[in-house]
């Protein structure tokens, strides 16, 4: 007969693949990100943009292993605001029901998903330098302090914040930095007439766009679907079921909005727009994709897409210039997420969810914008108007992105 | 020591992750329709076959929500031809070996490749709007009748037609819907000329056509492999190994002899065809990947290589406009794929086969031709010359896929 | 109660889907190849690299079927040289912990990688023709006998080598192949001036070249955590996770080494060099993915970054024109990372590891060389110069890769 130790040991693998593989398909929303914001900028800053994902995920994932995971899960206060500061991964716990290991890949890769939201609304005019030193801080420190207060046991834990799989935490804490970037830096040259006019500048390769929105949408069952933590019982793999079908059917939902708002407001099919209104419903419904119904999950996504385009309009009004939406996906719609969950999961309320968000929100606001302040006055935040002009692939990288098609975008 | 009930637990846990996997997997395969797709049509239409294919699959998952899973699998009569009509997903069966809403999200996803198939045949001259109110109807109705006959226990299933993953099901019925609408639409401006010549149109863009192709195989192992639809026994174990190591045989036979083929005809080797030969050998395994022995899976793939590469160069002579080849890929291929069965599985029969083959395809073409009709007459299906000369992406949705690489193709 | 056999039974499906799983990513790696290859050569050559790259892969899963795994894995002495020949995949071991269909499948897709670096390092000027039949003897003869030396139990092993996943038996044994190619075939027409400096030659597509590194990067989860082979103990699963967070920690800490290293040299962040970083920090971890500790990892994937760079620049002095770097990255990186692998585990030794990679190398090196020299004489092995200077696409496949972006590349 099999033991409990022989079962238990069955369990733990079982557990640790799921939260491998899972970490795995959050590792490939780094190509997701890749892809969206190499579609969407213009040519001539193509291989910057590229340049700056992969170097962001590479950082991320090696501050996190120095000190982001110490500060952010180990030897804290229950409750707290100030984490302790640890180094390294530490040592297994050993009623663990899933390796160490595991649990670290699994939440090194959400990091850089964070980081990764910033790289775009700062496209195309933002130093490479600045960027990469920022992003060692972000993934450093400032996100595995805010990281802490919720899943690390700290003070919006015991205040009754839900936030599944990072609405909040993840996703508006990124747009939430990339606010504060945006704020110092400025619109693009020439986004903004004189006139207050509003230049519209289309992305260089739709097929690339569209590729990392899929790839998102993908890697997001990673990013939810292991946000459980653990499969092997009925009650987690019932979750976990329940988690994929949700989240798909509110990004199915937010694209098909986005789609018919841009039908009614313009009389096209707006494909940007409805990519981002996928990536609304999902970034909607990753507060809570456990408690709602399918219903419920697309009447979350219907939402998401609705205001995305609304957002990504109004903040376009407010000359807040972000090339491919990601304060209104990420930002707008990772509130609209954390709004949504009383509605749905009885163990939370309003109240504790707006402390979340101002927490979350104001901390990392702040320390950006302090940071980017920084980074602005010691060596410079913005590209010259002639390397903005010229690109930045020439400038920063000395590579253009295809150098064989000449496209009016070198000229734009 | 561990309880029966522990154990069934951990069973249910493992094949619910598996079935959510597979799932992610073919999900994922809707990224490889569009790649492919937007490879193969001219750079004037790509924001359109973009839009087409994101809009499609979501689409496709919210109406196989609302009412496809419950007419394909809910409360219907063993044995019979109408499906009684029941909307979402219902209960969970107390003794069933994975979570419901696991089975759900694997199969929502084969709906939408069903979908995808249509997409790429009718491309380059389809209106948007009558392509994506056609995919309501065949998603949330047309396909849920006919899978009943076999996966939901209708009459097809007690006739002894065998289709493991939907050779005939999904890849056959998605041409059949296809095959209409290229009836009613005609082909693309300037494909045929008037002396009955035939003016080939290449793709705008090879590493999306090959990227796409790699997805789709990759995909595919989601595709058959979770079509065991339980993972925790020796038995179910080693099927699904079986089937991954024939699915991957037959694509890679597929290509090659694809490759060979193009060589003799015309001494190059073609590389849109050698995708379509590895699709073709993925479409024709599909129907019973587990029966073969490798070396007949081998076989098998020769065949639809050989097959596939003839098919597409017969429709053409027919002036049957198709311009990624989807009606040969999987409507020509997928009806092979169903005759092969029987060499291999001693359960199936050719008359059986052919039964099945038959029913599947009368009811859905003729579904769609009316379909197509209707929409024709009401709202139009095909765009305007001008507009088809300019290209879809301007006058369906006002964004260029490569605004910056000026090309012939908006000339062509 | 559930019994030992029920227990076992549920062990075995879950090492067989952890080692399917694990190979559906190393087949995604031929995307992986694929896009990266097609980035970095000329619009002018690309349907030509993406036709090598999927028929590779085609022949590679087809020959290693017929011939190769009963070659490297069944029936051979331990300790030996020679292996005997068996076709097929045989018959299972009624011991066996996995399906055995599923080994064929994971050890099938390494096969493929090894002859993928090929392709790169002789791109742009080698027949389609030549490449192809090299590539049925490498995969089917070539490989398997080095295979069968460490991985079949053969003298490698006796002797204590240890290569984990493939640095040397994988990586290293295709950048011998690609040398020997190499050499026999000379640079790209124009690489070299008369006066002996270097043209550089741009990739076209710096977006697949990118989006081919994380595909490369998600693909090695499998290829390193799947080469554990069995995931059911507590030890194996605790050992495959230890092998994700190293293989990660080296690709992020070769990327950034590699920036750093190109910032000294030209005060540029060149994207190239970065994705060949963290492709190298990949590769030397591959040796021994298992001992290390984050940190060693880490330490490991710095120096692959920096040599990495230094041997690119180093080959192209000696005027070795490899246009993607391969002998680079999975040459002189894949000899680091045997070397780095007795730092780390006591069980390896600086002995055995140079006699390893000796072996190998010498191995590969000569009958490749023999070969190359074989189809050099009997049917060619270069393009034609007019060939060349038009583009292989052309020549050897029909199929402009983008038609409808005329770029100066033709003319380059």
């Amino acid at each position: 007969m099999a033991s409990l130790a022989q079962f238990s040991e069955l369990q733990f693998a079982l557990n640790t693949f799921y939260l491998l593989i899972s970490g795995a398909l959050v590792m490939w929303m780094a190509a997701g990100f890749s892809m969206l914001e190499a579609g969407l900028v213009r040519s001539k800053n193509t291989t910057e943009i590229l340049t700056k994902n992969i170097t962001l995920y590479a950082i991320a994932c090696t501050l996190f292993l120095l000190v982001g995971y110490g500060i952010m899960y180990r030897g804290n206060d229950a409750g707290g605001i100030i984490p302790s500061l640890a180094l390294l991964l530490g040592e297994a716990d050993s009623e663990a029901s899933h390796a160490l290991a595991a649990d670290f890949f699994f939440q090194v890769v959400f990091v850089a998903t964070a980081m990764s939201i910033v790289s775009g609304a700062v496209a195309e005019r933002m130093k490479l330098n600045a960027f990469l030193l920022f992003s060692v801080v972000l993934t450093g420190f400032i996100y595995p302090v805010e990281g802490y207060w919720s899943w690390g046991g700290g003070f919006l834990k015991s205040a009754g914040f839900v936030d599944f799989a990072g609405s909040g935490i993840v996703h508006m804490a990124g747009a939430a930095a990339a606010l504060a970037g945006v704020l110092l830096l400025g619109p693009r040259l020439g986004k903004y007439r004189r006139d207050g006019s509003i230049n519209a500048i289309p992305g260089a390769n739709m097929p690339l766009a569209a590729l990392g929105t899929l790839i998102l949408w993908m890697g997001w069952f990673g990013f939810n679907g292991g946000s459980q933590l653990a499969l092997s019982s009925y009650d987690d793999a019932n979750a976990i079921a329940d988690v994929f079908v949700n989240t798909n059917a509110a990004a199915a939902t937010g694209a098909i909005s986005a789609l018919l708002m841009t039908r009614l407001l313009w009389q096209k099919a707006d494909l940007t727009m409805i990519l981002n209104g996928a990536l609304a419903g999902l970034v909607a419904i990753t507060a809570d994709p456990v408690s709602p119904t399918p219903l419920w999950a697309a009447a979350i996504g219907v939402s998401a897409g609705v205001l995305v385009v609304l957002s990504i309009i109004a903040l376009d009004r407010l000359h807040l210039d972000d090339p491919v939406g990601a304060i209104s996906v990420h930002g707008v719609v990772g509130l609209l997420g954390l709004l949504w969950v009383p509605v749905n999961n009885s163990e939370a309320s309003w109240s504790a969810q707006l402390l979340g968000a101002f927490s979350i929100f104001t901390w990392v606001f702040l320390c950006s914008l302090l940071l980017w302040w920084l980074l602005k006055v010691c060596i410079g935040i913005r590209v010259s108007a002639e390397d903005e002009y010229q690109g930045a692939d020439i400038s920063d990288c000395g590579v253009e992105a295809y150098p064989e098609f000449s496209g009016s975008g070198k000229r734009n």
